[in-house]
């Protein structure tokens, strides 16, 4: 095989849920491209990986010091929605209903994977309230034993901040699913904590 | 959302079977690789789009000007296989058990598609013939309408080449299929065909 090739091949199968046959295929792609489109594409990645930088308020992934979410005026600062990672945040704003800041914690506490709180950005989301106007904390993070795990754990470290309301988004039933293929720990909370039809 | 993400999400979408949120997924990936490495795998697209050549005697993927398959002098090239494209020959490569050369011939004659026989290396073909040596022709293109019509097309451009043998590789059922999977035709091909067991 080319060398030129087996490298390409090689390289693409380094990413996750590529094969080589699928970096065979991707290498393929690009054999048809315009080299100014692989310029392009090359240049997307290497530009994105030596110059993203972290949001130092809420540790989203950010151009500048400051995430465009933390640096828009006409979101209200003082409710705050931690996720787990970048993509729940783009999840979170395509859905348009929010229009509060974000906190990346950039996991959750997972023991078997070695990951422990001090992992997380739970310190920097605490200074953020410390330095106040903080008024409401939305824990929106998966319903994962390391989810609850981290959601209990934050609960705790935010009882001492006085003044702050915190809330977990609302476990049950989604919409379009059967009841039929919900598991019983699902449906008992969604019993649990039903709603008043108006 | 950030320009630098966004820019290398849009760009890694524009790949066959990546949608946005694979692309996301991909750039998450980028992110936790040390960025010599991303630098390794960008320099290897760039590279293979831009320095990868055609063998000039099997139109098979190359880095220099005969691929490694046919610069070999321990390839038999009395025996040519046709394929479709570069990654059969690493398919039949992959059976270690063909010695002769190939011939890639970049696609299949598909009037759906605008592909004529022109649009294929077929010329190229007829000439590595006309210069002699080659003694057998063997088609291993797919069994879909567009690979018969051309297994049809070359076969009859061959048949004016005087002791030229041209075979195709062998219809059937795969190991490890089940009958009661397989259709009508290819059963009733099978059946007509059948070999004596020994």
């Amino acid at each position: 095989m080319s060398q030129l090739l087996d490298n390409v091949v090689g390289e693409l199968a380094k990413l996750p849920g590529v094969g080589r046959r699928t970096a065979l295929r991707l290498a393929m792609h690009i054999l048809r491209m315009d080299p100014a489109e692989v310029g392009e594409m090359t240049a997307a990645m290497s530009d994105f990986r030596n110059h993203i930088r972290y949001c130092v308020r809420c540790n989203n992934l950010s151009d500048t010091e400051l995430c465009p979410i933390c640096a828009d005026p006409s979101r209200d600062r003082s409710t705050v929605c931690i996720v787990e990672q970048v993509k729940d945040v783009i999840s979170i704003e395509n859905t348009r209903q929010y229009n509060g800041v974000y906190h990346v914690l950039g996991g959750v506490i997972s023991p078997m994977q070695g990951i422990g709180p001090s992992d997380l950005k739970i310190d920097l989301l605490l200074d953020n309230i410390a330095r106040g106007g903080i008024k409401e904390v939305i824990l929106a993070l998966s319903t994962t034993v390391e989810g609850e795990t981290t959601v209990f754990y934050i609960s705790r470290r935010l009882a001492q901040c006085e003044g702050v309301k915190v809330s977990t988004i609302a476990r049950g039933i989604g919409f379009g699913d059967e009841l039929d293929y919900a598991d019983e720990l699902t449906i008992a909370h969604a019993l649990h904590n039903r709603t008043a039809v108006k």
